[in-house]
């Protein structure tokens, strides 16, 4: 459903880049986990990572990140994160985040975490609420 | 040649924690970068991106990183970042980052730059005084 | 007038929290000149640091900040970082920044920049088109 | 006593540098509480703010902050940051930190911390152990 692509937008600034004038390589991921935090909060009645461990006790720490970049991230133009989940496991979820600006493709990343109860950092199925919002939104990659 | 194994070493600290009180994942990105800066200082003459961009008008910026996260990264411990180059082709470097904490690894990544010529952001092949420092200090990952 | 009083607003994430599940001090300074950034951009037609640097050749370096730190800073709420220039010189500019979150005043801070010629890091006096939208925002502090 | 005179060093490197190829202003203040924290461990047993806040139930919040920068931080030369306490109250303490690179003073600093029960977030009086390492090496600013 069109309505349901999430785009994440960052105002990429003086302080993300470096003295190659374009944002720095490690910034970049940086962004990507903002978009992933921030698809939660859109899904979850605005839980991102902090409440998700503090008032649901469930953590999601990250098992592999895999990330191609095929332009620069300038300041220029706004950069648009298209986050969506494109496997659920029955411990683990993989997210794609697609980072454009001005429609020319950027970067694009795989992403998988793991479910963990998150006082125990022990491993866990993810929760029935959490598969609910997920389930609908699975895309290919 | 073991004297040529080369560890960069990271005192991880409070600033790099998140309320997990571990580092927080996109820090590990940054460590890995840090490692392959310093890889650079050590192999060339002092000389980090910084120093290669402005005073050797060569830039190595990053077309690829994939990471996976073993275990978690805490202050208790300084963590260890082997770093090596797994690949040079005419373009292009391949670089194998293994993060450790008290003999544990910690993750390991791969990370590939293509040589650019810098102020015309333009591809290059590597320059001779580089393959001349990578070439013996290659290893299978 | 009140219509003028900008603030700008900051998602305070996981991210940027340390593990008292507050937001890491060092944070806040960031926050405060993301602030100060977007207060040249919404009264620049859109120019933050990076295009004054490089479109305008006007840098406006830090030569002081001073910040008290009021109450915690968490991923609660918005932080709402009410953002005004206090005292502008001939070459010199002073911002206030204040930082809310539920109506609560997390931090102040007072924050000195000159103005330079950016290729030369030369000082000058402030550009007239810079003048002219400061003026009418000045406030006592 | 000059042997007491603590130095933190800092590698400053391409990703702390802006499009004006300097230190980014909001990485100063890290660099300034990287040395606060490196003078507890040094002090403390090995104990920075990690191990003081779970190992010892000691939080050490910042009230204010207030930084001049004098002269640009670049990667040409370690940051050599010079930290010492110059005011111990009942419950609080202000530090001091002059960063230099290459004989030239960068930047000046005061950071005023307050003793707090951690996991209480309550104030307290400077616990014992810490007053006696803070009170020989007081220096006046």
């Amino acid at each position: 459903m069109s309505g349901d692509k999430f785009v994440h937008p960052v105002n990429v600034t003086w302080a993300d880049c470096d003295p190659a004038r374009i944002a720095y390589t490690a910034r970049l991921p940086y962004f990507a986990l903002d978009a992933i935090n921030a698809w939660w909060e859109a899904h979850l009645d605005g839980d991102g990572w902090f409440q998700m461990e503090i008032d649901r006790n469930v953590g999601t720490p990250f098992v592999n990140m895999s990330m191609d970049f095929r332009s620069p991230v300038t300041p220029r133009h706004k950069l648009l994160c298209e986050t969506y989940p494109t496997r659920l496991g029955d411990k683990s979820i993989t997210f794609a985040v697609k980072g454009r600006q001005n429609g020319v493709l950027c970067f694009e990343g795989r992403f998988t975490c793991v479910f963990i109860i998150a006082d125990q950092f022990k491993s866990q199925s993810a929760p029935a609420e959490f598969r609910a919002v997920i389930e609908p939104r699975l895309r290919a990659e």
